[in-house]
This record gives structure tokens, C-alpha cells and sequence, in this order.
């Protein structure tokens, strides 16, 4: 059972009488038969908390410099429409105390919290979000990583991997993107996916008649490898309930693991990378789907961009001349860290050039930045 | 000066075991010299106030049904390596208190209630989400409504309206959308523009090069009318000022309240339209960018699908035949306040069909519905 938590907010012009204010709002606290304590603050303010019927909660903060704020928690049976009054009420009541002193009142949502479907994935930037997301589909460990994939009333399914939002039925803008935002022709060429295992770009690509796609994903063999050995996702397989949950995204291309213009690796990529360097492959397109750009230098993430160099290092030797390299890089707000990026591609053993775009992904409530890279 | 309000929940397989979990957190609050009150819950669970330095207020509360919820609330000036350092010694003692019994531990990106910027702006299906905003550049009372323009660090600036958030400089896909989507030809065409004071769809109406467009905006005068009737924005006008936020919208194009091909009539739309009908006055496009649908049918808002209703139906009069109405309808998720509006298509004096298209406008932060309407 969840708890909802209100929160009601007044800006004053000048701080209020702790007295006159507190017993002005007395009779609505008695008429709840709420059990009040005044706690001591030592001078920061009053503070008061009150214990109500059926688990309620509630605390009237007066801040000494102008701002009273109120928190009321109750179990998720309670009635909403008596705790609905119980603010008006409230509101009502500060409102005349106050009146003329107000400079702003504000109620929030209440947050809903403990509930079996969560429904706040914050931001890459770090601010808090809240979904409308009423159904959980698939909640799995893999070796690598945390997999959910939760329905959401506008944007379908999203997946989130470890608790970051990364794709939703709704986000083929970020397929577009990541693609080359629908500037270029892949009919007849040669493309390489690293990761991408939601399979978006993926049956995008396979749409456009390309040559050859080659996708390398390792996290598809990562819960039960001996199912993806089948070449075929027999429903025994965690990934079977993963992509009936993904389809509107990854549609039945990748119920086999090759076709006529495909091929998929269930492999790490380095490797598979290293070797197309030895023997000289190369693509048109190399996409790398595989994870954001790290946001931070800090000594635990060093090993993380080095990581990212090294694909980057890899998939530029494995371009064509006139190939294009396509990536996310991540949040628009994240300057810092798409600076260290756009370092890292100056460090690469061949020059290149980069371009990048802002595009809106539906799901993220974020803008998100795209890089195109190629040889100089 | 802000609070700070950190939220830190643990939903657990079974109830934990009151006695030995607050004893084990105990050694935590009497480092922090915190100040503790056991409150009696009448059964609802244990629950335990802490107040410490500086103002800090701690709620701790174990809930018979397997959830643990803590608050911290920490004024602005509070150390935050200090505050973190406390949650992170709470997250971890509890899971060493209770491992095993954690399903789900939740921190959320922690609200700052009472800022001078307020970033918490609900969207139109009330989920809580919070903005980047860093400054506010425009706030003002209008006869007709509250006007604030805030500074997105990722949306540019936006309007919002009373609270809701109208238009931001990322958002050329709604203008785009009540305009038709792209796939209309206004070249030599007749437009007429009901709302829309924010001037978006104007401006980029009138590159478009129409026959005649002609807005008819009430709001524009509506702070004060003597400045308007300068026909030019002279920098004593409220409006001014608004333009200068909002110029990556609107461009240069209201500077002046007539043009080669368009003309603004700060007027109500009601007699507008009713002397145009009156005159067999005629346009190809018709834009109503007066408000959102509204979301009830609860008495107070009869009047509104009234007004609703009206315009609408004088609207269809002043179409020509293969003429065109576009215009907004609400957040894709009000589904019900959608079918309502749909409904009222079917009661106008004219007979129309319609059709709808779902987009992302980017600050929006839940896809938004338009309505193309045509006489049948």
C-alpha cells in the first residue's frame, strides 16, 4: 500500500505571527481530531506535527524568513475527496489569515510514494519527473543491467535500463537521429549497429534496403544464452516476453537472428570490431547504439571513456571514406559532459570532423543531443 | 530562502521489524545531535519525528505494510555534501538492517519548495514535473489572466498562462501543428488567426506569403490599451517588454499592428467573427488559438463549451467551402475532455468533419492533440 503526500506552499511578503496564524488554523487541526506537537527548533522557526485518523500525517512549518510550508501523508485507501477538503480548507483558511501577505501559494501534485508501479523516472539532468505509467510488462536482472519495461498511457512501452529512460514506442525521433535524422540513403549499403538491442534502429534500417546491416548486441544472450543459440526466440526465452512488449518498436525482424540483409552477433563488439580492422572491412554506416556519454570525469568513470574511446577508435578504422559515424551523446543540459566528448573525438588516431543536433525524444521530457562524426 | 525536501523510500517483501530497525538507525540520529519524538500512530505504524541543526527536520516512518518512508527537510544555506553524506549513511545502514527484505530503495531528485524560481509546473493530465528554469524575466496580472515568461535552460523562454505552460521558443512543432502540420499551401491564401497572442503561429504565417492575415487578439490591450493604440510597441508597453522575451517566437513581425499583409484587431473574436458573417466575409484558413478544450463538463463550465461552441460554429460560417480549421485540443491523455469536444463538432449548425493528429510539442512534457476541421 502506498502513501500519498501532499504539499501545499505559501510565499509571504514578510514572515507571518507564528502566534496568530497558528491558532488560526486551530479549529481546522481540532475538527480533524489531529494530536498536535510543537516541537522545539531552536529559533529556526515553528514547527509543528500532527497525528490524524486512518495514519495521517500532517507538518505546518513557519520559516522565520517568510515561507510556510505544509506536508499531509496519508494511506493510499484514504479518502481523497475528505483530504482534498482538509486542504481547501487549509488554504482557505491561510489565505485570510494572510491575506495581503501572500505572494504565492503552491499545491503539487501529491507524490505517490512505495506504489507498486513507479511512477517518477527523473531526467538525465537530475529533476524529478513523473510518468504516466500505469502497468509494469517485464522487471528483469540481466549479467549487465536492470531491464524494465513499464506502459505508459501516451507514450506506450518505454524501456529503462537501470533506471534510466531509453526508449518508448512513441520515440522514433530518436531512431531517426541516431540514423542520420532521415538525411541519408541507405539503400544498397553497408551498416554496422553496435548495441541496440531494443531493436528500433535496427528494423528501421532493414526498411531502407540496405546491402547488409550487421548488428552486434551483446546483452541479447546475456539472461539465457542457450535460447538466443536457438537462432529463433522460442518463448521459453526472457527476450521472447521482451520483444512482444518492444514490437511496436523492433516490429518481427528480430524473431530470427539473420535474414536476407541482416545479420545479428550476439557478441561483445570490441572483438568483433578488432577483427574487421585486421581484415579490412569496412562500412558505410557504423551506428553506435550502445549507451550515453558519460557525464562525469571522476576516477571511477575513466575507465568508462576509455572504453568509449576505444569503440570510437575502432569504428572510425572501420569507416569508409565517405562514411558517417552516428551516436547520442546525451542530454542538452549536460554541457560539461558533451565538452569531454567532443574532447575525446580529438584524441582519436584518425582526424575527424563532427556535427551535432538537439532532438526532441517524446519519452525523455528532456532534449537530447546527436553527434554525426566522419573522417577528415 | 528555499527548502529542500528529500525523499528516501524502501518498499520491503514483509514488514520490517519496528524495535531492532530504529535501533539500528539510531546511532546515525545521535550523531547528527538530532532531537527525536516517537509519535503514537493508534496502530498506523511506527513513527518518529528528528529535529537537528540548522533547522533540519527528519520523518521517519515504518509502515505496517512493508514501506518505509523517510523526509529530510534541510534549508537552502544547508551544507548539501553534509545533507547527502547523512541520506547515504540512512540508505546504506537500512539495507544492511534489512538486506534481503529490500525490493525497491527510491531517492528522488530532491524538491525545492518555496524558491524564488519556482521549476514545478504540473502538465495538463496533473503529473508532477519539474522545469530547468533559472530565471524569470516577465510576470504580470493581465485583465484576462496571469502572465509569466520563464527562462528554460533547454526550452528557451516560455509563456505560461495561469499556471499552464502555453508556448517556448523549442516549440516550433505546435505552431507547425495548428497551422496544418506542413501540408498546407498558404501562398495567396486568406487566414484568419483567432488568438494566439504569443504571436507564433503569425509569424510564421506570414512567411508564408498569404493573401491577408488578420489577428484578432483581445489580450494585446489588455494590460494597457493606450500603448497599443499607438500602433507600435513604445517601450513603456507591458507588451514591449513581453516581445522582447518572447522574440525567437514572434520575430520582429507585432512591432507594428499592420503590415503588407496582415493586419492585428486588438479586439474580442466574437464580434469580429459575427460582422464577418454578417458581411459573407470568407478565409481559406481559419486558426483558433484561443485556449485548450476544457477538461469537464461540471456546471462551472458549461459556459465555456458554450464560448467554446459559439466560436466555433461562426468560425465554420466564415470558412469557404474547401476552407480549413485548425485548432488545438488538449494533452493526448484527457481523453475524456477530447471525446466531449468531439461531440460538439456534431452540434454546430453546420455540418463538419475532422480529423486529429498526436505531436510532441518539446516543453509540453505529454504529447498534444490538434484538430484539422472542414465543412462537409
Amino acid at each position: 500500500m502506498a502513501l500519498r503526500h501532499y504539499i501545499l506552499d505559501f510565499n509571504l511578503s514578510a514572515p507571518a505571527d507564528y502566534p496568530s496564524t497558528v491558532r488560526g488554523l486551530q479549529s481546522i487541526f481540532q475538527e480533524q481530531e489531529m494530536t498536535e506537537t510543537v516541537h522545539d527548533t531552536e529559533g529556526h522557526g515553528y514547527l509543528a506535527t500532527f497525528i490524524g485518523k486512518n495514519g495521517r500525517f500532517l507538518l505546518l512549518r513557519l520559516h522565520s524568513h517568510g515561507l510556510v510550508t505544509l506536508d499531509l501523508q496519508c494511506c493510499e485507501g484514504d479518502n481523497t475527496a475528505q483530504v482534498d477538503n482538509l486542504l481547501n480548507a487549509l488554504e482557505k483558511k491561510m489565505k485570510s489569515l494572510l491575506h495581503g501577505n501572500i505572494r504565492r501559494v503552491k499545491r503539487l501534485p501529491a507524490l505517490t510514494r512505495g506504489a507498486a508501479v513507479d511512477r517518477y523516472w527523473p531526467t538525465a539532468d537530475g529533476r524529478l519527473v513523473e510518468y504516466d505509467i500505469d502497468r509494469v510488462l517485464y522487471d528483469e536482472d540481466s549479467a549487465y543491467q536492470n531491464i524494465k519495461i513499464l506502459h505508459s498511457q501516451q507514450f506506450g512501452n518505454i524501456l529503462i535500463l537501470n533506471g534510466d529512460v531509453n526508449l518508448a514506442d512513441s520515440d522514433l525521433p530518436y531512431t531517426q537521429a541516431i540514423m542520420g535524422g532521415g538525411k541519408e540513403n541507405y539503400t544498397g549499403k553497408e551498416v554496422l549497429i553496435l548495441g541496440g538491442g531494443d531493436g528500433g534502429n535496427f528494423a528501421e534500417a532493414v526498411k531502407l534496403k540496405p546491402k547488409m546491416i550487421t548488428m552486434v548486441e551483446i546483452s541479447f544472450g546475456s539472461l539465457r544464452p542457450v535460447d538466443v543459440l536457438l537462432q529463433g526466440f522460442v518463448m521459453s526465452s526472457p527476450w521472447f516476453w521482451f520483444w512482444t512488449h518492444m514490437r511496436k518498436t523492433c516490429g518481427s525482424v528480430l524473431d530470427n537472428l539473420t535474414g536476407d540483409c541482416y545479420q545479428v552477433l550476439v557478441e561483445d563488439c570490441v572483438p568483433v570490431l578488432k577483427k574487421y580492422v585486421e581484415e579490412g572491412k569496412t562500412f558505410d554506416y557504423v551506428i553506435n547504439d550502445l549507451t550515453a556519454v558519460p557525464i562525469s570525469t571522476a576516477p571511477e568513470e575513466d575507465s568508462t571513456w576509455e572504453f568509449l574511446r576505444l569503440i570510437l577508435d575502432l569504428s572510425i578504422k572501420v569507416l569508409r571514406p565517405t562514411g558517417k559515424y552516428f551516436t547520442q551523446g546525451n542530454c542538452a543540459n549536460l554541457t560539461e559532459a558533451l565538452t569531454l566528448y567532443e574532447e575525446q573525438l580529438g584524441r582519436l588516431s584518425c582526424p575527424v570532423d563532427f556535427s551535432k543536433e538537439v532532438v526532441c525524444v517524446p519519452s525523455y521530457m528532456e532534449l537530447w543531443v546527436f553527434y554525426t562524426i566522419w573522417k577528415k
